[in-house]
């Protein structure tokens, strides 16, 4: 039995974590903490878990809460982790952070990111980017991951085996993507609200999206030289789901089975990336609820581009399911357990 | 042409008065206020009308203001209003308030329903409750009106042909409502918000919401009697519009035919009342958009019961386009002069 | 290990119920049934399977079918049921029916409803209302269960205590309801297409709905008389939910915790129905994707009247979580052996 | 006053048409032409016209519709119109034909495009593309009217300046974009269904959509050159709107104030195109319900690349409004006539 504690359990991620980890047997998920509700039952902020988890927030005080658990999700703002994180790592607790801060190589990109200065640079060195598909065996013995961001996930994911294998110029890679609107969090903004939201899309962030240098940082190392992409995210009518269409100019004349060969071998035995049949294209919906993330090849032979198609849960693989992946690695577990359910499907 | 002001323009109900009012060639719109974004173009707030309506909002400077228009229509906050209504009314303007502080005949009502002492009593005696269809020759000549509500105003049009005629026994109205999430007005309110309201149904102020007591007020005074109510409003994941199915028993046993005839009567020659024939049913997408109500009449012979229905756009028939219907009237233009629009369709 | 097989296993019913079983460590899905798939994986019509549920649909051969299983779901529209059934039946398989073919006790009833001739009348004596908070014992021993619909479960667990205690007056009953658009099924049809359902709210099958007939047996037999009553039902723009709204007159005057521990004690023990605390609620999206109910009882002092309003997953416990409850109640397994997740929350 | 017909009347674009229309004091819908519903009044089909515009639908007789009117605007699927249309310019009629079969100058791409034999080839060496924007003098005296895509006019007005004036590179144009569901049309087909389209983002038509050559034909034409692209559109939950994101490497260092000033000079004095301010992004709820586009000129300075995203409503400028500013050319209108209005802001 693994003790887990949730710091920032209120909050969209927060509550994901919760749902994937609450019933889990070889888990105990010891403290829930939220400053702007503590004292209250989880199930008071969340409804639906009324007489399922009933669990009273805590408040963070860091050193109560060191004493609850050995394992530690923190779903945080950008900068407000530094100072719990350092403290959890020095009390010996094994921290997974879906913050920003642990995600990035190189403090200036973070600083510069973020407009930001780093509460924590010492820990950047030993901090390991958590998505498994690349870093699964640093992942089983860090003491310190950060979370991969959503689109981070979705585009990278999309783009590691054509970029590793060399099958694509490296210059030429253009990502749209789009999100549901969980995605900016628990937020009583008005851009964000029902009506301003509905029936509405739009790009946003344009040019200079916080997770460009995320996914660049990702991809110069896949490539073992800079590269550098354009990225425009989107907000679509919907709560969940992301989806990313990648085009990249290919490096040379590859025929399509070829390409398609080498992602099903990047992915050889990966539990939750699904590389779609040839002519078959990812929806948010059958992604949506689950870790997993379909991923579609498309081959332009006019113009000898690929569009490469992938869809994930923004709050599943995205954030909250991948964090339960690396937990899972870490702590020894099978690690697909608590995550092989399939998602909504309706 | 007459000069109009809109106080409170940048709401949700004062940008559809503008989107009502801006292209009227006999009105002209002299003054947009909202304290909140003076000094800014209008278009800044809603960028729809970029181009094409680009005033500049005014301050509300009640003395400035004055000297701008002889009409005005104020869309702000329940107590707000009275000191500036009372203003505007000193200074010899025609008001049109959409809060609820000159919907009451009596004050005590009020204050106990929106549990604020009234600010300005001595205007409730002249003020006109607004509902065209009940109080045409009124409203021509008042100084000032209370615009209804919108449930009150989907609510008592659906009812008061059974209540006058006595067709229907007056205590056991049951009435549910459901509206879009637009009813909350423009806020950065987390029950309003995307996430919590999209792909959700729910009631809210069950036993005790504030329009209960406001269509009380007026079915009673249809009825000759003290009439009273259950009211219970949903809310409902959609931008505008609003549906009441409201159940009555019948006083005594009378036919289809006779009910039918008895609403066609009463609303005969008026321009924004559809009674929809035998069996069909009005849905909100029929009239969103537009300053129609569809009302259906629907009998259960077996209990001797009617369920009516009746549909409207809570920003048109259930506010600003009935505020324009009684400013088309106070003024002097054909009643239906920028309201004849069908909705949207689609 | 039980063997189950589903009958219809491509509609929503049908998918839910295996999304609730495929993964069940105590069931086998031995067969997933579809002819219009036939020959197909189940993950080809629902993509969120592949990978996960990739089982190959059967065609519909009595003789075959009964081989692989013991106990069979169908979802099945109605009047389609009754010769599958009976072929089930005779050869001693156990059967969850989720038409509406085997929940009314009266033939009459069920042939004016539906406009159709009963097809296996002599199978009605023995067959069980499935609503375990009723019929548990029977249930238990049952070859034969009727599914009761959807807007029936939301209704009558809504009014069953006041009814059974004698709180309220028998015609009095007044229903309002509204749900999800997956409750009209995986249907082609212009009304349930995007575009005419989207931001829009209505009414349908006023006054006779085919699913108050179905309530009113229930309540006749709580309440030891004939129960008539009003039922609206209504369309809301949204994938799964369902709310009823339900009004009575109380029989006498009763304070209101006296109300409320006739509720708790009724449900005292059930695992799905959570009683709401005074004041608070309910929601669709908190019993979305999940199994339970949420009731809550208002009261109305000035009117002696009580407003009950209920919330549920029409997929859930509307349909095919409430089959699986029953499911599990006659193999012996925990009732609530893969029910007790929470839904989406989100 | 000039007599107008639509001929596929009660379809989303015929209803478009008829709600754009309607209320023109300049234009006589003479005949409203639906082979679906003929003998039927309009409003049956969209009860918002009821007690607006009841006319009743005309079967597609030719003979007896070319009395009718002098204008027609046909909106029936592709292939179907060519035989009606043929017939109608023999009559001496001008004809808007929103089918794509009038939109290609290459008779060969339109049949390999379409998979289709063309039917009135004759007629295309004299058939106007209807982009006012670059057609306006061509359409003034034209007979005959392909009324553009939705997703080439949304792409072309985007790319068109940038193109024209050797700005960008030809060979490097992406265009990702997406559209809300009514784009489909008012069809039953389940993929467009409430429930399989809501909540839920895809891309469809990827590498090979039919408007992809369509967008290519005038690019190319721009350009004085073959211009290919990669385009992919995709399905957004939302009834209306559709955004253009476009990414085009610069041909040679440009400053961006150079580049804003070319679109801005390109569209100067175009009534329905807004160039956006430096920063400010279009949302497609800002053009919905209007036949405006909204264009926002992005540079990325680190790649050399363009980022322009465009906005519009499908159902307007990208179909019906785009169909009624050619109309108002051709017949001596003002261009703005009943196409003026501000969208739907909410």
């Amino acid at each position: 039995m693994v003790k887990v504690g949730i710091i920032g359990a209120t909050g969209y991620v927060g509550a994901e974590l919760v749902r994937l980890l609450y019933r889990r047997k070889d888990i105990r998920l010891s403290t829930v903490v939220s400053n702007s509700f503590s004292g209250q039952p989880f199930s008071d902020i969340y409804p639906a878990f009324r007489g399922v988890f009933d669990q009273v927030c805590d408040e963070l005080d860091i050193d109560a809460v060191c004493e609850k658990a050995d394992f530690f999700i923190t779903a945080l703002p950008h900068g407000v982790s530094t100072d719990i994180t350092r403290k959890l790592i020095e009390n010996g607790k094994r921290v997974i952070d879906h913050s920003a801060d642990f995600r990035f190589r190189d403090r200036e990109v973070y600083e510069k990111t973020y407009k930001l200065t780093h509460g924590a640079p010492e820990l950047l060195e030993n901090a390991v980017y958590g998505l498994p598909e690349l870093y699964r065996d640093k992942i089983r013995d860090a003491s310190l991951i950060g979370d991969p961001g959503c689109y981070p996930t979705c585009s990278i994911l999309a783009i590691a085996p054509a970029l590793k294998n060399g099958l694509v110029s490296t210059d030429s890679i253009i990502i749209n993507a789009a999100s549901g609107v969980s995605g900016a969090g628990r937020r009583s903004e008005l851009p964000y609200s029902y009506c301003e939201s509905d029936e509405n899309f739009k790009a946003y962030g344009v040019i200079n999206h916080r997770h460009r240098p995320e996914i660049e940082q990702e991809l110069s190392l896949l490539a073992g030289k800079k590269v550098e992409v354009s990225f425009t995210p989107h907000l679509a009518p919907m709560k969940r789901g992301m989806l990313a269409t990648i085009c990249m100019n290919l490096a040379g004349p590859v025929p399509y089975d070829h390409i398609l060969e080498a992602y099903r071998e990047f992915y050889k035995g990966e539990p939750f990336v699904r590389i779609l049949p040839p002519g078959v294209l990812p929806e948010t919906r059958f992604v949506a609820g689950s870790n997993r993330i379909d991923i579609s090849i498309n081959l332009d032979e006019r113009l000898n581009r690929l569009t490469v198609l992938s869809a994930l849960d923004n709050m599943g693989k995205g954030s909250a399911g991948q964090a339960v992946q690396a937990l899972n690695i870490m702590a020894g577990f099978d690690e697909t357990e608590g995550l092989s359910a399939v998602g909504f499907y309706l």
